[in-house]
């Protein structure tokens, strides 16, 4: 379908909004009347500037306040909508939106509003202009979709239909499925918004807290199947108000905002029967198989003597150098890590590699989803591996058969490994991600690897709350954690440098691992004797048992499912690693703990540290 | 009364926290949990810290999900209360915080409830401990303070009270007015809270969106004074869960709160009258009549010359050099300007002083509220100007008639003055604020002047939300607008740099100010014709004023009360000037106009600004 956004959803300048909007992709935009008025480009200007960046200028919005009201107050409404059509002429447009009257609507009669819609209608088609009415939720006398759909019909005017808001619907639990009844060329315009469930009156909720499709909680893929059987075929477009994207670089915001539309349309497309005659309206995403496997993970380092050793003491092999590059791989159970040596910009993970069937299928799925293609320099008998970058830095790989033997490049031979630590896996990734990226990475993520995401949390960190996302695929085969990190880990250019990022490692004995490990020369982060007692006071955990824990660092967990132990490494830059063992079908990460974990590493990094 | 604290309140580290508030004043804390059981200082080393900052350790909190539970469950909560006991002894505590059980209560029994407290109360007992119990608003059956007096007169134990909690009882609008029929002595613990409207469900708006007394808009001077005519002499404390002050420098925060109950107790006050026998209990703060009048401000800049012909260009007179420094006095009708040089520090108001009947009087308040006092330095014959630092970083004078001479040491002679400016006020004064301050800033500044605020309002601008507070006089002498500016404008340590101040001066005839400024030299905010184009769609007015406005850079707004013109100077550095005139009973600021200068001012910024 052809894509469009409102110009509010973006931080900038009109023109910044404009050009953004462009770079991005979108076939167009809506022109969101405040961002005109405060513009220094006339009009005129305006639609050179789109015609030039090849966006069409779909909906100027909102028009309000115009029906349901007295004849005077109408007749100054005609007057207003008459100037608001003469601008618009100058911006070469045609539709208009209209939202019900929130304000000054007096006159509780659809027989009048329909006729004041009508005697508008008629002003529109002297213009050869269109007007898209819609419901708002909190409209004074019209605030249902249905209402105003009725209302269109009994105004029976063909300039104008309807505009329908996903906000507006689902916010309210407003039943969406009588929208297939609305014949698509009565539906004028489609404004789809997500939001996250905030317990909030709907005016604040709706003002502040939109989100792209997918970055939600409403049930969007569904919203968008009943849309397409009405065979609707006009832009889809987005319309969020949101603090944070207010605030952040406008390239950022469209690139993801476009990604929700093309996420959003594929996962309508999974609703609809094969053979649904307006499914093909839906513009289909390139699509990857499930993907449960990661097959190795990246970390780049400024230490790699001290990343080396640590993966040592946990039990990776040092399998060998690259033939040809200073990279080196480390195996320990099934889990693969390379490092690669930086010079002094740290230690982190840069790049996540997955097990795909087709990795061109993968990478035009990236691309699709708006990831910039990336490849490493390679002689002509390496392993090409193909990947892109994700909004938020991070790399991901794609290694479908074609590239599995590119470890062998390191002089790795899958016949000849240790089996001792043959039960390691990998328990899941956690990245920090800065406030301004945290939604695209997380939509781009589950998006590209059609990860599911469970109910988010909020962690007490000594400097700030910090917002916790976690995606797993369908057999929990990957468990990636994002964690928004607060501006107080930011550096000055918002990256979140001071938040470490980990991998979790999955073992079946983790006393003797840890154990093991610490002799081997690990430094587990030091955990503190109230943490202890609080177990004890909690669980009733024996003090043999607490006090074992500790010497090696364990923290603790049970719900009714099972049980969690769990111990985190030393961080060296931004990194560190966490061994976990589940017990029983325990599927969470010690909620409780991670506070005491960063409030652990607070005083590491302020005592311990500087101790060196 | 006697201070105190929740740590839950404060970022960073326990012992962080501590200090923070034994730095500002308070005279206790309430010991949350979870800083407790993350801290690697042990209860030993917390009862010590506390013994050497001289805080007393009033409160620890919270024990979950003690009552209304089957017997089995009671046993096991019974065992963590003794481990919480036995915790509370090493921290050498004496009393614990049980809300109302959210998460597992079952029997909605109040005689079973009653009789657990009881045994709660008897188990306390023998660790002489006691315990206070709170209602939580969202308590599964025991969720209003009354509900929970009615259980503790039933447990009728010595060692059980109840703990009341302004956001518990006022977010749900429950009726405070029956406070006063509890006894003081049966009331064991105080927690204030304040919080905005926000709209949300009591759970989210709590945990993130809590705010100090005064920064909300609870009736917190009614709960105060209900309160205390219970007579309770235990401690007043805070806890507030808010996300911003999980970030801010905890001493920032704990000044703030301190501030907070100072304000209240001084408002409850006023409510009691001056024969209720405890009145006397409340704290009392050093009383300022009414003030009304800005004797002057004082601007910093890099640039004085650019400043002087800005001043000069708007009518502004040069009085003279001060005596002995460089810094210069220019008069406008009933307004003084101060403008001191700084070297490459930019522009900038740096203080506001207020006329007061007695600065020693206002000085002592000022410092009640947790201000440093600030001093020039002075000769033996100079007026000696009293004032204070704010929170913000603005210094606030006070002029009382023995420094009133101060403008003589500039050659100022009053009785000689033009008398064309003479029907020019200051209209406002705008200062931003970092997001960490803003709280802080408003409240100082509405305790200190005895200011009351009006409705706040959100401003796009092309960076970020600005949200905007007007704070008045009782006869609107004074109105001063603080700006919360986003993050987008601030440098990275958070100072809102980008985001000018402003000055606004109140004109009876402001198309012929703005001219004879215009051909003063004065360069006025270019406004781009789609404003023009605006006003003519929404107001109908003509063309010809409109052009005539445009020229002068001038704005409008209309609304029932009246109609707002005003025109803004360009911006130097931090800084620029507005000329306002109000027709009618006009008491807004142009509301959307706001956003229509923010966006000028960008381009201006971005454009205008770099060809010179």
């Amino acid at each position: 379908m052809k894509t469009s956004i409102a110009t509010v959803c973006l931080a900038g300048t009109l023109e910044e909004k404009m050009q953004a909007c462009a770079r991005a992709g979108f076939d167009g935009i809506e022109i969101f009347e405040q961002d005109l008025v405060v513009s220094p480009s006339s009009p005129a200007e305006i639609k050179a500037l789109a015609e030039r960046l090849n966006l069409s200028l779909d909906l100027y919005q909102p028009f309000r306040d115009l029906e349901g009201v007295t004849e005077e107050v109408f007749q100054d409404n005609l007057r207003r909508l008459e100037a608001t059509f003469q601008l618009m002429q100058q911006l070469g447009m045609d539709l208009i939106l209209v939202p019900s009257n929130v304000a000054t609507a007096t006159v509780d009669d659809d027989a009048v509003v329909a006729e004041q819609l009508h005697r508008a209608a008629e002003l529109a088609a002297r213009y050869d202009m269109r007007i898209a009415y819609e419901a708002l939720a909190w409209g004074t006398y019209v605030n249902t979709y249905w209402h105003s759909w009725e209302l269109v019909q009994s105004a029976n005017h063909p300039n104008l239909g309807v505009c329908l808001d996903s906000f507006h619907i689902l916010s309210k639990n407003d039943d969406p499925s009588l929208i297939p009844e609305i014949p698509g060329e009565k539906i004028f315009f489609v404004q789809l918004a997500d939001a996250p469930e905030l317990g909030m009156d709907l005016l604040p909720w709706s003002r502040h807290h939109r989100v792209f499709p997918g970055e939600g909680s409403f049930a969007m893929f569904e919203f968008m199947a009943y849309l397409t059987q009405t065979g609707y075929q006009g832009p889809l477009s987005l319309e969020i108000f949101n603090d944070v994207f207010r605030e952040t670089d406008p390239d950022i915001t469209a690139v993801d905002g476009l990604r929700s539309l093309r996420w959003i349309q594929q996962g309508a497309r999974g609703l609809l029967a094969k053979e649904h005659p307006f499914r093909q309206i839906l513009t289909p995403m390139p699509k990857v198989d499930p993907i449960e496997v990661i097959d190795h993970i990246e970390i780049s380092t400024d230490v790699p003597d001290r990343c080396g050793a640590l993966l040592g003491s946990l039990g990776f092999t040092f399998v060998g150098q690259h033939r040809r590059k200073t990279a080196q791989l480390f195996v320990c159970g099934d889990v693969k890590v390379v490092l690669t040596p930086n010079r002094a910009e740290g230690t982190f993970i840069t790049s996540v590699a997955v097990q795909v069937a087709n990795s061109a299928d993968a990478l035009a799925r990236a691309e699709a989803l708006g990831a910039t293609p990336v490849s490493r320099p390679v002689t002509a008998d390496e392993a090409r591996l193909k990947g892109v970058l994700g909004p938020g830095g991070m790399q991901v790989f794609f290694i479908d058969d074609a590239a599995a033997a590119w470890p062998e490049e390191f002089g790795y031979d899958a016949t000849n490994q240790d089996n001792t630590s043959s039960h390691v896996r990998l328990d899941h990734l956690n990245v920090p991600e800065a406030r301004d990226h945290f939604g695209a990475s997380v939509l781009f993520t589950r998006a590209l690897l059609r990860l599911e995401p469970l109910p988010s949390q909020d962690v007490a960190s000594p400097r700030g709350l910090v917002h916790s996302q976690v995606l797993q695929s369908p057999d929990a085969g990957i468990r990636w954690v994002f964690n928004q990190v607060p501006p107080t880990y930011t550096n000055r250019t918002g990256e979140p440098v001071r938040y470490p990022g980990h991998i979790a490692l999955a073992v079946e004995d983790i006393e003797t691992r840890a154990q093991a490990a610490i002799d081997a020369g690990l430094v587990v982060l030091p955990i503190a004797s109230n943490y202890y007692a609080d177990l004890h006071a909690r669980f009733g955990i024996d003090h043999e048992t607490l006090q074992r824990w500790q010497s090696l660092g364990i923290l603790y967990d049970r719900n009714a499912e099972g049980e969690f132990l769990h111990v985190y490494s030393e961080t060296i830059g931004g990194l560190f690693i966490e061994l976990v063992q589940r017990i029983g079908d325990y599927q969470d990460y010690g909620p409780g703990n991670a506070a005491v974990r960063l409030a652990a590493q607070d005083h590491y990094e302020q005592h311990h540290r500087t101790k060196r």
